[in-house]
């Protein structure tokens, strides 16, 4: 008969698209729909089927024709998982807030039925959905891993098979209650990732947060930094998201009329990328003008750093011009998850203005080391 | 009497500025004039003052106030060093292109008198100086090396002293017709550097070139890749650079009319930073049609990828769309150099725009790998 | 009818043993004889049945039931692939000479059937069978492969398919004329490497020359590290090894008579592991007269650092205290290629001494920069 | 009159000798005594004079010719320092278990007058000597710092300088209960540090425990790492060590006869470098006996890795044939560590072979992680 159910996890898969699922059409990338599964169902480490017929497995689960199950982990447990698949599938250059939604409603929807997530996902802007999702989703309960692959899971030589394998043995056996990313063997906290290399299976980075877990030889896990939820309450979705955002990379030059521009309405929020640690031209009137114009009209805006590492603070005195002009500190947030956190705070409609700065302002769900005061020993502020 | 002044070498600093000469007011850095040369004169590292009195150097060099030299080198040189500071002193925040044909005019100057060329300059801007001066400097034959610090050099815990006294030492031994950036004991090519760390001493990387020289316990240098001039031409420079440039981020969720907005006249060229190899939306027919609007009316745009690491080639698909709108791709250029290509390029009035479109195409400065053709096996592109 | 010849390429797999195609019983692993090619006939990357069968693959080649056959490559190959298993398999923590002899044997055996050679040899001695296999094999046209794995093949977690899967592509399809080591998408030189991690996929390290190869998304070769041989000999193989070696580690404290008992006949050649650049207690008359002693009765003395990265020469002050006591200096060589090396130049019977001596001192193999002088500036050597 | 002693603190520097202090005398490096403290009074960033004589600090303090002060921290300190200079000097790899006595017995004279304490020592044996101190150290309540440079401070490019002042500022300003070593901008736990590379300035790692500290624009600490007593016990030294240990290397082919040797009496422990996670030849039943043989008669050995990184647990199939024959698993501790702690624990004659057995298995300083039991889920131990 069947094995125990106690032994078993069920994880669902949404499938949204990305590399992980193309298929090369006249050297053209494209995505191949219906095909997924029907290749995960040939691979020994990604389907067992002789167990699935020995526990009848596909009579108790559904929809059978998506379900499949990996061989037995060294935690002695059996993974059944459920690939649910996007049609159209996404590249994931053309994903849309609306997207986020939907990929939200989905967790949502079949939230109590699974015991963790993997969304499917091409890595170009994967960093930027998994930053939001990890603001849309409230009191999150469950792993929602974010993966997907640099190179298509039906080519010989693919990344594709170590991810997805590594994503649903980490969501289907440990309580990690985060929206987290996992690549090359490392499971990172969503809203602090970044794409930093174009070529490389080692294609992601969390410059300012060590991972949450590397998966060599042994998976070991940095439970310090795993999330710790400090409520009970129960899961729930925000799927509004604002649209009306932006990123503005500050570059030598960059003028009045440029800026003037990017934050005319409908504009509501942006995230400034700035040099090092926060800091713009303090020399620059016109500029600082325009910042304090679109602060007046209750555009918001995050200062972040365009370096890979390192934070923004107030203490700095290019960073006091752009505090001055009523720009928000962004500490160690990453622009994905800058942006992500000001489309999901500009969507919350009941709250003033000032709420809505007060909450940015806030580490909300370890998007970033909220005060530094008393964290470091600086040479400079002393 | 003094020595051979065959053993002597001689070098330009020209200080513009930035935190290796500030000092702190009120928990505020501020730059502090005239102040460098007295530390510098104090510092035994960077000064040998029984030298210069031994060798009447002060009677041999001018403006003696602002000569110092360096103990003997293990090459056996003496290097002789000026400082010609920028009155007011700069903040790297505030560098414009005028500061940029400041710094070229200079170097042009004094271009017979000196071996080599040190720009004190701040970190936050220094990547993109350094590009701009690697195309206005035309046939280069002597090194021209950007440093700085990210703590000053009148601290007691600083990298001021090691970055100067590298760079020095380099500049006035060794012949590297580039512009280079000089940062925690590496030399790199200077368009090829990009600020990466807000908060540590290793504050750059050059993410797609090797560094030129580690200076380790021992200076070993990559000769491979030291650029080596073809040519017997005579050094000039260019000082007219175009302002009409700017670099725009794509973000999901990014509208047709934030991309108008920032293509709107006088924009002459942008640097557009796409996903991964170079990827935009391609189901976005009103951003493609912006592109393709802002092509049609002169304005070049480069598509350069917003990963650190990581090259855009026209080969694919979503690249291939950016490519039918008129974008040039910029292989593995930072946006930094891009920019500063594109300032450079669009300066050169007696050019076509088709001769402008194959120059930006074109490996001017290493700047980029050309050609990626054979220089590597695809997985993706068969 | 079967696909032209000229498209398809040979590889030998030499399966020695190691980790790769071991199995666990009772929560230990053990060599598995005769499973790995019914194993890999069943992964979709690793053997394509249906073009076997299409082109009667199993009638050409012998074989038969050993023989694989890879999926198209990206440069339109076949690879196809023969498994050659030891019996009994072997725990790399067992080999011998005796081993690597036959190893170099079935090369020699086997060398004009197959266009290259792969070794499947546990982690754990990789190094050291690496670095023996680089100087036995004399004018070596082909590329020989050692690879392996830190988890078995047969796990669902493995690093087993994706090593051996780089290294038959790369064996099969490029010319490479040297031993080398094929781990964690990277090639290196066989008598580079060391094993640095007990724990990580990425194993191995090659300290003092950069990786031959790097197997991202995209392959791309160092070929200018790559061996080019400058001569047109025909391959052959030296066999006899010197077993009277050994390694010696320098550690505070090491008493004469340690040393003395480590040296005794029947030793012929010991690699001393001493700190930093070559550096040995200078003031231990006692320790040097033992090695003294041991030269002048015809030990010879390899001076190699414990430390992971860095050059022994002559030019230093310690060092030519040993040097004076008689060691060679061993350059940049890892203890493994250097104990590979006195064993390969000890068994050299013809020779005498003196030429011995020259010849440990020399660059055979690509194993060390026989000279230092000229290629690095260094602050300690004047 | 004199600032508040309240804001000063003082720390006592033993300079032992090595490169930091050296000289050179015909291309050759020298020690140079009573030349530091001469040179450090003229170097700005390691001595203030003015302060010195504003303050009478000569009349305060003892001897006044050795005592220096350096400038405001950050942290509003005043850290006053005296070297007490060894003479002769010592070349690290002279150093021997009477010198590390010697060490602790300086920091036990002068425990209670000092806030912390720096040891100058040369690099090469910088490793063994912090392991040894850590043990010999026992209820250590103040901050003892080992450091040194890779080049001279007397010369032009120099890490004397920054390390020395570094480890001032750390040992005179924090509660870092521990014996440490800084190098190069990072603050190690004193006994889990190797020298892993001889021609970089950044020399040392610590690969099985992340830095205890990060000096960089700003110090930021692992707060988490650093060592808690659980005691309120006076801090006493143990001068005692045994000095009949030995570290002893397998490699392929090492014989019976040479292992026979080595543990030959007077021997009395010895650190076994194992492969991998802890493995040795398992068919060489003549090598087993010869460890077996061994235990029987009262030699303890310990089993640590040939790897830098890694652990080795009784829990693989080869550790546990070296585990019958009685060797202890010495889970992640450095051979350096691992030589020292055998050391110390053999010279405490009070104890049983079982107590001491039992000691060695434990965690006695923060040298390894003693159960790996949980930490970690494997792939290979189910």
């Amino acid at each position: 008969g069947p094995v125990s159910p106690a032994t078993e996890a069920r994880v669902l898969v949404i499938n949204t698209g990305g590399t992980i699922g193309m298929v090369y059409h006249e050297n053209v990338l494209a995505p191949q729909p219906n095909a997924l599964v029907k290749t995960l169902r040939k691979l020994l480490i990604l389907h067992d089927e002789t167990y699935a017929r020995q526990t009848c497995l596909y009579d108790y689960y559904d929809p059978p024709e998506n379900t499949m199950v990996l061989p037995l982990s060294k935690q002695n447990k059996r993974i059944i998982y459920t690939v649910l698949e996007y049609s159209p599938l996404l590249d994931s250059c053309n994903m849309t807030t609306d997207d986020w939604a939907q990929i939200a409603k989905d967790i949502e929807k079949h939230y109590e039925e699974y015991d963790g997530f993997v969304i499917l996902h091409g890595t170009d802007t994967m960093a930027y959905t998994a930053s939001a999702l990890s603001f849309m989703c409230e009191h999150l309960g469950k792993p929602v891993i974010l993966t997907g692959s640099q190179v298509p899971i039906y080519e010989m030589r693919n990344d594709g098979r170590d991810n997805l394998l590594g994503a649903l043995l980490i969501a289907g056996q440990f309580v990690i209650p985060e929206v987290c990313l996992y690549f090359h063997h490392k499971l990172y906290r969503g809203n602090r990732v970044t794409k930093v290399d174009a070529g490389s299976f080692n294609a992601f980075s969390s410059p300012n947060l060590a991972p949450l877990a590397n998966a060599e030889v042994d998976i070991s896990f940095n439970w310090d930094t795993v999330w710790r939820a400090n409520t009970t309450a129960k899961f729930f979705i925000q799927t509004s998201m604002n649209r009306n955002v932006g990123l503005l990379r500050l570059f030598p030059g960059i003028t009045a009329e440029t800026v003037r521009a990017f934050l005319q309405p409908p504009m509501e929020g942006i995230v400034l990328e700035t040099y090092g640690s926060g800091n713009a031209p303090d020399n620059r009137a016109d500029l600082l003008e325009e910042f304090r114009k679109a602060t007046d009209r209750g555009v918001i805006m995050i200062n972040c750093t365009q370096c890979l590492r390192g934070s923004v603070t107030e203490s700095y005195a290019t960073g006091k011009a752009l505090s001055n002009a009523g720009l928000i500190a962004g500490c160690d947030m990453t622009p994905e998850a800058a942006l992500a956190k000001l489309s999901y705070v500009l969507a919350k409609q009941h709250l003033s203005l000032d709420e809505k700065r007060k909450m940015l302002s806030e580490n909300l769900r370890g998007e970033m080391i909220a005060s530094l005061q008393g964290a470091k020993l600086s040479l400079r502020d002393s």
